[in-house]
């Protein structure tokens, strides 16, 4: 109590604060180019260059490792205050630092140089073995590597649930035991609006071909549309869509383009530039810290899962497309109306590929990843026998089973570059989403009369001031509680579904 | 003398060694690190990123130069044994670590990162300068760089000459006492070529369109004949061309295109290729150690103006793409024969910009340079006088002053990034590739022989055997000696040009 009672000088006149806030900026700097050196290794990189880009990806790993667990950042750390006389902000960002140093301390140097490597290869492994649908040769990659997550996934339990401990490492405070609760319950809740919903199939869009230089164009239009700036931007295209923040300024996201098709590219345009806005909007002031960063990725995927989502699978939203879909496609356009376009997307049919499917059913994939993933982690489950695992939970949860490994269990690129606990943050996203939105038309009115106004301002706005300007200040839980005025509860999400897609 | 009788085991036997190895890789990376961020920045980064990339740039610098100097690399050096025992290889890594390392012990880190930062800064500033034509604009941002620059010189010097400590940089063992001779003479001997060159003047090409597109595909075409491997490398567009190694596996390369004239294309692609050809000839089974590199940039260049100059500037070559040329340019080509288009690169003519210049003049440039960059490390001439000072070298030297900054003292990225005793390098490259093509010659016939034949894999086959294979094993002289048979001398560039420009 004395120590906080003396504390009166605020930390940025404490000794060690400069080197601190070095210390977060080069911190900073290294977790960016981390998501460059993969930026570029899917869109820009020869493919020779895999086996070298794994050995420079695991020294950006093993030194951002060796920056956080610096002693004399400790020594600063412990010295630092954090009672009442302190800067909300600079008392945010010592209590991130000493979390995000604690784990950093509990995982050797050489695991996480091993992780690293290892996850680069298996990405490159993967590529090759999902085109070949050929899961012998991913699983010889993703063996080692889940033998060594399993080793991390232990340091940091400390004696606790193995899985806990990439929880959370993406959604902070999350616990596999209440998860499963929550995933059990929705699962349940969704059954009936999946069986009615799936009866009402709508019209497939005719065969026709959408030149993927269009669909390039129409991905700017959309973004720029949105707010997501393209001067401090840009927009790329790989096989799996992502976002990709190397540093202010810098903010990226590709997409995924089918000729065949036009709502995946639109889809995935609204859900990846969610995640870039988000990005974008975070407290310039704090570039270079701790705080300039998300709470969690539940919190990151509400931004994309409100935007694909409650903006992408409307009618309104299409209907304001039909100009700048009419000027680069009228040919086709002619042939297919926007309604019947809008429509597709939602279609709820339960399908084996997580990104082809509806906003209902999604979640039922999300829980299958999540109970392997789990299992996986905890070692009750081998690297060998998820294949036929995956087929049961398919099976179980949405009475489908995949032809081959490649609409299977090589779907998704997260296992390959070592991302176990994220997947649960995609339902919870979609949780998030539908409470922002109540919380969102308690303020500025029903959200289909702002896209009838194409009012993507006062949306961003909105996310803007709830969400994206307090970075990493708080913790996901009191973000989202602030911002919505509720607890995290399944109920928004279920309520939104079922005025969707139940008879009335 | 005892001790080198004692060290009878191979270094990898040594105590110590396996940490070395491992810090040449961590090394290695870093330098592909930071060529990789200025591929990036030139190619890819939105221009709001300027800002943020800098800190990243001097954060990857700043660790570099960490690296370089951990004290415990430094015990383990001093104790490697570099007796005759020793394998010739790993006594030329423990060698250039030892180099490498001592200049980095000479340069606090403070300054390194100032330097990264401040360069990575004054390339954003450079461009937007060069673009308006604003050399007040440009000089506030080199003017601290400079600063940063002589005091890095003066570290380096210890009391010598500070520009031949950045000579050393590029060129180990070269002195600027030396090369002002060199100049000199080279200067006089090129005087009575220009003037006689200059007399006739080639018709230059019609008016017309040669469209992006096809001439980015004649790029690939090029590069692809010469025998660079698309599937380890790629090519980009940029305003200011340049090679980026990576790492093993990821060499890239940008052209420039322009619209009105497919051999600046075509010339740039010929002087990169051979930079990135070098690269990719590399000793694969030293990659991510000290000897997977070159021993000075004037070897690299001599590659780059070989295929630019010796292969690049003859109707032979030009006669080897008609059937490319005329498949992506029937018209054009149908307006302007190929003889017609190789005769315009070799147009001698005196003018303002270096990278429009004709081989004979563009050593004058060089000179230009190499004076003024001199006096101002040296600090006897100062940032706000250089447009001045260059406009008086230019009238001295080619008899041309530039209209405005735009194309004079901005047309160069060099100083903007940092690079200060690199210029010399390109005129020393032009006397590396006039002596190998003697070599060649001796060795496989006239090269007009084989660009008849299109047998573009023995000239790579020669370079690989006499010059990329060997990596950092050699010094530059070392090296060009044991690959042409003859120590340095103007002699065989002078004849080469006497020979393609002088009446006979």
């Amino acid at each position: 109590m004395m120590a906080r009672v003396e504390a009166t000088k605020v930390p940025s006149e404490q000794p060690g604060w400069d080197v601190f806030v070095d210390w977060m900026g080069v911190i900073r700097d290294l977790e960016g180019l981390s998501e460059l050196l993969e930026w570029d290794q899917e869109t820009a990189m020869p493919p020779g260059g895999a086996e070298g880009r794994s050995h420079v990806a695991g020294t950006v790993a093993a030194l951002l490792h060796r920056e956080l667990v610096r002693d004399d950042i400790g020594d600063i750390l412990e010295a630092l205050p954090d009672g009442q006389h302190v800067d909300d902000d600079e008392r945010a960002m010592v209590r991130q630092a000493r979390r995000d140093r604690g784990r950093a301390l509990r995982v050797p140097e050489d695991l996480a140089r091993a992780e690293s490597e290892l996850a680069s290869r298996c990405t490159s492994v993967w590529r090759d073995a999902r085109d070949a649908g050929d899961y012998a040769m991913f699983a010889a990659a993703l063996r080692p590597l889940v033998a060594v997550k399993r080793q991390i996934a232990h340091a940091l339990a400390g004696g606790g649930d193995p899985y806990d401990a990439f929880l959370e490492e993406f959604e902070p405070g999350a616990r596999s035991s209440e998860l499963t609760l929550l995933f059990d319950d929705l699962c349940a809740r969704l059954a009936p609006i999946v069986r009615a919903a799936s009866m009402h199939d709508p019209e497939p869009l005719p065969d026709d071909h959408w030149a993927e230089g269009g669909q390039a164009e129409l991905a700017r239009s959309i973004a720029t549309m949105l707010g997501f700036d393209l001067d401090a931007g840009a927009i790329g295209i790989s096989a799996h869509p992502f976002t990709s923040m190397h540093h202010a300024g810098d903010v990226r996201f590709s997409t995924t383009i089918d000729p065949k098709n036009p709502t995946t590219n639109v889809l995935v345009v609204l859900h990846e530039a969610g995640h870039a806005i988000y990005e974008q909007g975070l407290p310039q002031r704090h570039a270079r810290t701790s705080l300039y960063a998300h709470p969690s990725m539940g919190v990151h995927e509400s931004q994309s899962r409100f935007y694909e989502m409650h903006i992408g699978c409307t009618d309104t939203f299409w209907h304001r497309l039909e100009p700048e879909l009419g000027r680069l496609f009228p040919d086709q356009l002619a042939r297919c109306d926007v309604d019947r376009i809008a429509a597709t997307t939602r279609r709820v049919q339960p399908g084996a590929l997580r990104l082809e499917a509806d906003e209902v059913t999604y979640n039922l994939h999300i829980a299958v990843r999540f109970r392997l993933e789990a299992r996986l982690i905890r070692g009750e489950l081998e690297v060998d026998d998820l294949p036929a695992a995956w087929s049961d939970e398919m099976q179980a949860l949405l009475g489908v089973r995949p032809e081959g490994d490649r609409d299977g269990v090589l779907q998704d690129i997260h296992w390959a570059v070592g991302m176990f606990g994220y997947f649960p943050t995609y339902t919870l996203g979609n949780i998030y989403a539908a409470q922002l939105r109540l919380a969102m038309e308690r303020e500025l009115g029903p959200l289909d009369d702002l896209l009838q106004r194409g009012d993507f301002m006062a949306i961003r706005g909105f996310m803007r001031e709830r969400i994206h300007s307090h970075g990493r200040r708080y913790s996901a839980k009191e973000l989202m509680e602030a911002a919505t005025g509720e607890p995290l509860s399944a109920d928004a999400l279920v309520a939104h579904l079922e005025r969707r897609y139940l008879p009335t």
